[in-house]
């Protein structure tokens, strides 16, 4: 069932009305009818079946069947903190990372970011930032839409990181130390609702200062697995491994 | 450094000759010069840092300096046969894959495949996907290639799969179910050196018969977090999920 997240605002009651692209989706993409049903989330994370009620040029309106009780968000929030890498990949980052469960990403400048932020674009590019993680939001049935921020530099990014329970980075310098912590080792310490904040550079790597600051600031060095990953490929790693260790491993199953 | 993997023919005890895109690699792109250093891998899985001993314009020699003992494998041979998805999204899956620690990749010809497998391309398709696994490889230190095989329908694929130990195939209907079988209960069955089987539909999921196929034939049937995943994502969460269970969580460090 195609799944769409309504602003507060469009709420009354049981009562929900859906406008602009959504509503667009509804009539034109899925071609639904009055009486079909579709999932509408709340923005306080609550997601309900609904019964289109009423199919108009400008807007939909739905009522709601049920109210859904499921847990679909990873039970601790975790944010990646990417260093700007090249080409669309911090799209492919935003789009996976959603649908595997991260809380918030913030882009970072870092110094071997080779792609430099263009300030004048900020606002297109947030918008379409913000679209990327709504629609994998509704694709992978979450409740939550990620959030995600300007970009910050390390150094805010430190100030910001005070924020946080437990803080890593995926260090590859760290996969040649013999007697390294273990990724694992931290996670078995996370304990659920905590934050967590995970620090990725960008493909050329943390500079040595970068490096040196992170560790500086209690953030943990982390090797993820012996192979080295793409950028792109890190913060895929600890978010699948977090939802494996956290709703798999350690759900009610096992 | 940079990693080649040279053909067996080309290693004549501790000296290699290198060939081809590899020793345009070395000479053009990373501009190596006499006196450098740069990894080889042997096709028996092992690897030794070597000297460059002369830049020819047609190919490169180089000397072992040091064998290395390092383990990069997985130490379970995962086989990742993927539902033939649209686009390009097959080669980001054995991009991806290869970082992870596949072992081979099987393309299987499902009944939602949108994508009709041409078998004119095939020879053309097994090149390039040849050069992506190559790639991904060396880039991220690994000490094998992975295989890619010719396209099998699901009944070839069923065949084949007496040869693996564990067998699973991610279906999201399972996630619906309370009293489903955990992916880790399966993962924590598993033993190193055994070959584990993962079958992941295409884009609209498996067929009610191909699901019905695969668990008559001891496919274990997984959700993989509570999520609904991209076919282009699921095989990146089991990969990241059995190399931190096998190699973090289950690791010398722990």
């Amino acid at each position: 069932m195609q799944r769409y997240f309504i602003p507060q605002t469009d709420w009354e009651g049981n009562e929900v009305r859906i406008k602009g692209d959504d509503a667009h989706h509804i009539t034109r993409v899925m071609r639904n009818k009055v009486g079909d049903q579709i999932i509408c989330n709340h923005e306080n994370g609550s997601a309900a079946i609904c019964e289109i009620t009423l199919l108009d040029q400008h807007y939909v309106a739905a009522i709601v069947i049920e109210w859904k009780h499921e847990e679909v968000e990873l039970p601790i929030d975790v944010t990646i903190a990417q260093g700007l890498p090249k080409g669309d990949k911090f799209e492919l980052i935003l789009q996976k990372g959603t649908e595997l469960g991260a809380h918030a990403f913030i882009p970072v400048k870092m110094d071997r970011s080779i792609v430099v932020w263009d300030g004048k674009k900020t606002e297109k590019k947030l918008t379409r930032f913000a679209k990327i993680v709504k629609e994998a939001s509704e694709q992978s049935h979450r409740n939550k839409i990620p959030e995600v921020t300007l970009p910050l530099t390390i150094l805010e990014l430190i100030n910001e990181s005070t924020n946080y329970d437990v803080k890593i980075f995926a260090y590859e310098e760290e996969a040649k130390v013999e007697a390294h912590q273990s990724f694992a080792e931290i996670v078995n310490r996370i304990a659920p609702k905590q934050r967590v904040l995970v620090c990725i550079g960008p493909e050329g790597g943390f500079s040595d200062q970068e490096a040196a600051q992170l560790k500086q600031y209690g953030f943990n060095s982390v090797r993820l697995g012996p192979r080295i990953l793409r950028t792109e490929t890190a913060s895929l790693y600890v978010l699948a491994s977090l939802s494996y260790h956290f709703e798999e491993l350690n759900g009610n199953n096992v």
